[in-house]
C-alpha cells in the first residue's frame, strides 16, 4: 500500500521559465530513459518477486521514491511553462524570438494538457508499457536497472548542461546523485547474488553443459576482411564469466539453405 | 555494407511442425528481448560510434550476425507453421486438439503472412523502434546489451524447456550458447574501459562534485514501518563504485508544497 | 512524496490458481479501463492542478490509492499464474485440457516475465500513456475520470462474473465498492463547481456569444431517411445546460467544395 | 451504408495560411481530442448497441456528423500548408522567420504527405485505435461520449486562441458550437436513462449487495498527514448516487504482506 | 459532408455463431489490410488531392464505401460473439469445447467491449494512424492502394476458407468481389496516367538526369557467392518504365569507412 | 547468413552539418518510407517465401543491400549533427538562429542519442513493425515493394530539394537511383509471373467464380448528387485484368437493418 506527502522530496524551483526546457525535461518522465519507466519497472519487479524477501522490499522502496521524481519534473514542467506562447499568429509575424519558442515547444502543452506535464516523452511519443522490463530472473532485471540508471543518468547529465537556470541545475544535480546511487544499488545486489561469475552467463540455473560448447565462447566475425580482433578483450583470455577461454571465429554458415513447403492452398499464394 | 550467404549460420530442423511453438518463437523474433532488437541496436550503436574504431568495428559484426538469428528464428516459425489448422469451424467441432491448437496460434500467422513469421511478438505486437537504445556512452550501452542478452538467454532457456523437438531444442542450444558468448562479449569491454571502479557511475565525464553531495550515496527508504535494511549490501560498506560509503536515510520530503500559477486564460480552464 | 507499506491494502487470495484468469486480469492493470491509466491520470491531473488547493490533495491521495490497486491486482496475477503450464509440446498431446489452457494464456507469462504481472492489457498490448487524460480543465478532467471509474467497474463486474474462486471475487468486490465511490467523488467535485448548469458547455470559461449560434443547440440528423427523431431527449426541450433549447436540423452542405492550389513542385507530385 | 457530398458541412477559409497551425490542428484530427477519435467512436458504440433501437439510429448518425468535421481539418491543414518552407538550408540561413517557422511545422507535412493532412497528432503520433471506447454499457459510454466532447472543446477553443486568421476563427467557432451540442445531446441521454441516481454507479445492473459495503462510499485518505478533508462535497453528506453516505477513512492496509510460491524451476530465474 | 442509412451495404448473417470467428474478423477491420486502414486512407486522400478533381471525387466515394464496409464487418463481429463463453471457471473445467473456445477468443469481446467489434486487429493490436498513407503523389498512392486491396483481397479469401458458416461465406464473396473491383479500379487510375511507362519511376516529376546514372538500372547482388542471376527479368532486357536497361552488378564499397567527430563533451560520453 | 564491410556502399559527405535536416533525414530511416521498413520486409518476404527458390534469393539479396542503405544515412545523420546547439538557455536568448535551429531538431538527438541517429521517424515516432509486409502471396508482396519504393523515392527527392548540400544531394541522387531500379524489380517480377492479366485479381488462386458477380467489376458511386462518372477509366470498358466489363452502380443499401440480440446478462450492460 502507499501513501502521499504534499511535499516534495526535493525543491523543484525555476528561476526562468522555459517552455523548451519543460519539452525537453518530458523525456525524463515519459521517454525510455525516464522516471516513469523505472518506477513502474522497480514496483512490477518487486510486486513478481519470488525470491528473498529483502530484494522485494528494497525493489519497492525504490520504486516508491521514483514516483516521488515524476512528481519532482512534473512540477518542474508545469513551472517552466508559466508564460509560453498561446497563439501562433500575430506575435509570430512580430516577434521573432517567440516564433522560435514556437517551433521549439510541444504543442500538446498548450493545446492538451493545458500548461502541465504529460506521460510522454520529448517528442510527445506516449509512455510505452513495453519498457518495463521484469523478467523473474534477478540477475537479468538487476541488469536492467542498471542500464536504466545508467541511460537515465547520461539524460540527466545532458539536462543539466542544456539548461543554466539555478533551480533546474539544483534539482537536476538530486536527481543525478540519486541516479549515482541507484547504479550501485542494483550492482551491489549483483555482487551480493555471485558477481560476474556467479551471475553469469544468466540465467545461472540452466545447465551449461546443455548450450552447444563450440560457440559460447567464440567471438564470430562476420567482416569480409582479415583482421578482425584488434586485440579486444573480447578475442582471448578467460572469459569474464570464469566460464571459458575467448576466441574468435570467422563466421561460417553451418546450417544449410532451407528447405519450405509449397504454399498450403487454402493460404491463397499466387499462381505463378 | 553487407553481404548474404543462402546458407544459415546453423541449421533449423523442426521435427514435429507445432503452430503454438512458432507463435512462441515470435518472441525471440520480434519482442523486447528478441533478435530484430539487438540486431538494430548493435548496428545502431556502431553507426553511432565516435570513441575507438574496434568498438564500432566489433559492435557492427555482431549486429550482423544478430541478423543470422533472425533469419533462423524466422525460418523456425516457417517450419512450426506447416500443418498449422486453417479454418475454425469443422475442425473446430469435430476435434478438441484442433480447436486447443487453433486458441494457441497467432490468427495472423494464418490470416497475414501466409504460414509464416512476422516482426511482432508473441502476442503479436508489433516490433518497436523505441527498444532500440544507443545513448553515445559506451558503458551505459554496453549494460543495455548485457540486459538484451540476460532477458534474451532466460527467454531462450524458456523456450527450450517449453520445446521436446530435438530440432528446435539443438537450435536453441546454438543460440543460448551465442547469448553466452554475448553476454561475457559486453562484459569484456566493461573490464576494458575500467571496470565497476572506473565506468561508474556512469556517465563518469560528469564531474562528481557537481552533483548533489548528500545524496549520492544513501539508499532513501520510503517504508512506512521501520526496519528497512536487512543486511543488504546496499545499506553500508563502501560503494560498489568504490567512490562513497553507503548509508540508509529515512525518505523525508525536503522541497515543500510546490506552488502553480494560475491557469492561463486562454488555456480555457473551467471558471469554478 | 510517497511511502510504501509491505501489507496490501485489501487481502488477495486465490484459491484455484488459473493461468487463463491471469491473462484476464491484466486488462485491469495495463489496459484502457485500467489501475495504471487511472493511478497516472489522478496523479497527472494533480501535479497539474492550478486551481484550489483542495482539488490537488484530493487527486493525489486517490491516485495514491490506485498504486495500491495495481499492487494487488499483480498480486492475483501472480499467484493464478502458478502452476501454469510450461511446455506446449509432450502435455500438449497428452492432456486436451492443458492445451486449451495453454490456449487461453499469455505466453509471454511464462517467456518473458517468469509467472507476475507485466504492464500490458489482456491481449499482452502495452500500457499507452497517451491515455493519460489531464487536460488542465477541471471538469473536463472530471469527466475523463467519472468515465475512467465506468469503463473501470464494467470490467470489473465482467471479471467477477468470469471466475468463481472465492478469494478472487472477493478481491473484486473490493474494488467494484472503490470504483462506486470513485465514480461518486468525481461526480462530487462536478456538483460542486456548479452541475450540469454551472460546468457546461465545457470550458465554461470560453464566451458563448463567440461559437456559432445556429448549431449550438440543433442536432444534426445526416440520416438519408426521413423519421429522425423518436422522441429522444435531444431532440427537442431545453438543452441539458439550461442555455438553449433543443431542435433537430437535416444536415445539409454549406461549406461549398474545397478548392486546393496545384501542388507545389518541390513536392514531386506525379505528372499526370 | 454511407453516402457523400462534394460540399463541406460548413465553410473552410484560410486568409493567411500558417503551415504552424496546420500542425495544430493535426490534434483534432488524429489526436485523442480528436474527430477520429469520435467519429469511429460513436460508430463503433452504434454498430455493437444491443438497446433501443433509437440510441443506435443517433449514435451513428452523429458518428456520420463526424467524418464531415474531419474532412472539414483535413482541407484546413491542407490550405494552411500552402506556401510552407520546402528546404532547410539556403532560406534558413538567410531568412529568421522561414527558419522560425520551419521549426514548428511538421517535417511531414512536407516529407510525407505533400501538404496534405494525416491521421496522426500534432506531434506526429499516429491515431491509436485504442481511444475508441464503447463498453457495451450504455451510460458508460455516455460519459466517454462528454469526456471526448468536454476535451474536445476545450481543445477547440485553445485552437480559436492560437489564431487571428478570420476563417479559421470562424471555422472553429461552428465546430465550438458542435462541441457544445454534442455534450449536451450525450447528457440528455444520461438524463433520459435515469440521471445520477438511476444510473450509477455505472453498471447499475450489478447488485450492489455484493460490492464490499464497508468501502463503497468512503474517501480513503492516503495522505501522510492528517487534516485530510477540506470540506470536500466528497467527505460527507448523500452520495451523488444516493445510495450511501460520504465518509472519510485513513487508508490502512488490511490485506497482509502477500506470499508468493518460489520460481518455476523451468522458469530459470538466478540461483542466488 | 456525409449520410448514413440505416440499412447496410449488403446482408450480413451468422447461421452458427462462433467467437473465434469474431476474432479472426477483427483482422478486417482493424488490422493493417483492413477496412478502417482502406477507408481512412481513401478519404485522406481525396483530400489532399491537389489535381485533376475527379480524382478526388472517386476517391471520396470508394472511401465512403468502406466505412459501410467497416459497418459490414463489425455487424458480423457482433453476431459471431453470441453465446460466447463469460467465464473461465467452472465450463472450463467440465467442458474442453468451451475451453478450447475460450483459448481462440479475444478476451476484450467479453471483458471491454461486451460482445462488440473493436477497432483493433485479430490479436486485440489497436488500429494505427500511421498505415494511413497519403503522400501527395497520384501514382505512389495508387499503388498503395492497390497493395491494400490485395493484401485486404488475400485476406478475405482466407477468412472465407476459415469458416463454413454459409452466412459468411455470403458475406466474404460480396466483399472479396469489392477486392476485386477495387484492385481495378487504382490499376485504371494508373492506365490513365500513362501506365508503367508513364508512371514509372514514381514520382515522374524529377529529372532523371539528377538521378546517379550509373546505379539506376542495376541489380545490385549482395550474395556472397557467384551464380546471382538465375535469368530473372530484373537482370538484363530493358528496364520496365522503359528507361534503362537491366544488368547486374556485385555489390562492391564505393563509399569508404565512415569518419565521425569525437564526442560533443556536454553530451557525456564515457571517458575510456 | 550475413557479413559486414567497413567501406560504405557509397560516399556520404556532409558539407554544412544541418541538424535540422538530420532530423528530416529520420524519415528516410525508421519511418513508414524508410529503409528499416524496405530491409525488414524484404527480407522477412525471403524467409518466408514458399515458391520458386529464385524469388527468395532476389529477396534477400536486396533485403541485404538496404541494410547498407540504412548505414549511410544513421551516417548522414551522424555528421549533420556535429555541432549541434546543447543548450536551450543562454544560446537561445542571445542568437536567434540558433533558436530557430532548435526549434527544428528532434530533441532525442541531444538528449537520447548523443548526436546519432536512432530508430525513429523525422517525429521521434519510433519504426513499428506494423510496417513489414510479407502477404506470403507474391504479387500482392510485389506491390507492396512497389509501393514502399514509390513513397520511398517521393520521400528522397523531397530531401534532395530540402538541402543544398552538396554531398548531401550526391548521396541522395544514389539513393533516388536506387529506388528506380527497385521499382522496375518489383514490376519485372510482376511481368514475370503474368502481368496485370495474369496476377489480377490478387490473389488468382481463388476462384473468381466464388465471387459475388453482381459487384466485381461495378464502380459504386456513393456520391448523393447526379454526375458520377465524369469519364474515369474505372466507369466502362474492359477491366484492367480483362475478366470483366466496368459499369457504374449507384449504391444502395441491400442488406436490411441489423438485429442484434439484447445484451448478455452477465455483461453488466446499463439497466435502462
Ligand atoms: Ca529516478
Ligand atoms: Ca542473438
Ligand atoms: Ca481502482
Ligand atoms: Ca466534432
Ligand atoms: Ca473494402
Ligand atoms: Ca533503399
Amino acid at each position: 500500500m502507499f501513501y502521499h506527502d504534499r511535499e516534495l522530496q526535493y525543491k523543484v524551483r525555476v528561476d526562468k521559465p522555459n517552455p523548451v526546457f519543460a519539452r525537453m525535461l518530458q523525456q525524463a518522465i515519459g521517454g525510455i530513459e525516464g522516471e516513469i519507466r523505472v518506477c513502474l519497472q522497480y514496483l512490477f519487479q518487486g510486486w513478481g518477486s519470488r525470491g528473498p524477501q529483502k530484494y522485494r522490499n528494497m525493489l519497492l522502496e525504490t520504486g516508491t521514491e521514483e514516483i516521488a521524481h515524476i512528481e519532482m519534473l512534473a512540477t518542474a514542467v508545469a513551472l517552466n511553462l508559466e508564460g509560453a506562447p498561446m497563439s501562433v499568429q500575430d506575435e509570430f509575424a512580430k516577434d521573432k524570438m517567440v516564433g522560435a519558442v514556437l517551433g521549439g515547444i510541444d504543442p500538446r502543452h498548450v493545446l492538451s494538457s493545458g500548461l502541465a506535464a504529460m506521460a510522454v516523452d520529448a517528442n510527445g511519443v506516449p509512455f510505452n508499457g513495453s519498457w518495463v522490463v521484469g523478467s523473474g530472473n534477478l540477475a537479468a532485471d538487476m541488469h536492467a536497472n542498471v542500464m536504466a540508471e545508467a541511460t537515465g543518468r547520461v539524460l540527466a547529465t545532458r539536462l543539466w548542461e542544456a539548461t543554466d537556470d539555478p533551480g533546474m541545475k539544483d534539482m537536476l544535480a538530486f536527481l543525478i546523485a540519486r541516479d549515482t546511487m541507484h547504479q550501485n544499488q542494483w550492482l551491489a545486489v549483483l555482487e551480493e547474488i555471485g558477481g560476474l561469475a556467479g551471475a553469469h552467463p544468466i540465467p545461472n540455473s540452466f545447465p551449461q553443459s546443455e548450450e552447444n560448447q563450440n560457440f559460447n565462447y567464440s567471438f564470430v566475425s562476420t567482416y569480409i576482411g582479415n583482421d578482425t580482433t584488434e586485440g579486444g578483450r573480447w578475442t582471448s583470455g578467460p572469459s569474464i564469466d570464469g566460464k571459458g577461454e575467448f576466441r574468435v571465429e570467422k563466421a561460417q554458415p553451418l546450417g544449410g539453405i532451407p528447405q519450405l513447403a509449397p504454399p498450403e492452398p487454402r493460404g491463397h499464394a499466387q499462381t505463378e
